[in-house]
């Protein structure tokens, strides 16, 4: 059993989605969002940092997914972003986090399936697996979205050595 | 009596710029970097917050200052010195030190005189300004200017308020 945490950071939102994953399904825990309001920048940074700690603190996740960010508008919105990022995954490592990026397209395969998937399919397939019964506000469902990517990697990787010990196994039994 | 640090992000290095300043001139106290090494992303970011706190830590500064950043290369970098930049900010203000930001313009008008003035003039009038025998790697520099810029930004501030003062004074007296 894995408490997975999700963040999507953003310079203004940032969401997060907390699912459990028993090795086969992921239940939904917790979604939602930290508005940084229109402070100063070091305030809001302080928002982001103080909101993603509470979070951990509240709800102790194992671990914990971020989105990756290959592309910005520009460099403007990048660097904003980028500090919103730096800070959530700070929060992260700072309370023992282990953290894990993966880019859109990661994402989009593994809720999807495709790596093209526009944002509302990815948004009704977290509905669906998640067993969600209301529309998440959408920084929230994306987190989740990273969160479920992040379930699958492990579940993935966990398959992938469960039968690479099969294999030596097979190997020693010979 | 003030103890200011100056803080010059990087997403590999990261200079810092210790200086007291008495309201009549600012006297040299440390400076150095944070090298964040060749980790992971998490690894890195992390390195910046444990290196700014550690500093604050020990040094016990008042307050700090902090480069505005307007134009990056690309989004690239500038997501990345976002990531470092954001890190350091919050770093500071979990410390409980209050963070004020200059833009470039602003930090060489306040060290040479002029907003247009090179790399190299700049480092050359720090030296001047905190009698350094030696040339302080260029990013310890950049942070030093930049401790030097609040500092001259905190006096500017205490003139404007003290001859505030007397002209309310002075009106008061008659």
């Amino acid at each position: 059993m894995t408490l997975i945490l999700g963040i999507d950071p953003g310079s203004r939102i940032t969401g997060y989605g907390l699912i459990r994953d028993n090795g086969r399904v992921c239940e939904y825990v917790a979604s939602g969002c930290i508005r940084t309001g229109t402070g100063e920048l070091a305030e809001r940074l302080n928002a982001v940092f103080a909101g993603v700690s509470e979070i951990i603190q509240t709800y102790q996740p194992d671990t914990m997914g971020i989105e990756q960010v290959f592309m910005a508008r520009n460099a403007d919105s990048a660097l904003k972003l980028g500090q919103a990022r730096g800070v959530a995954i700070v929060a992260g490592t700072q309370a023992g986090l282990g953290v894990s990026e993966y880019s859109a397209t990661q994402v989009k395969s593994a809720i999807v399936g495709s790596g093209r998937a526009a944002k509302e399919q990815v948004q009704m397939m977290v509905m669906h697996l998640l067993k969600l019964t209301k529309k998440p506000q959408i920084d929230a469902s994306d987190a989740l979205a990273i969160a479920l990517c992040h379930a699958h990697h492990q579940q993935t990787l966990l398959a992938h050595n469960l039968s690479a010990a099969k294999s030596r196994a097979g190997r020693l039994s010979l």
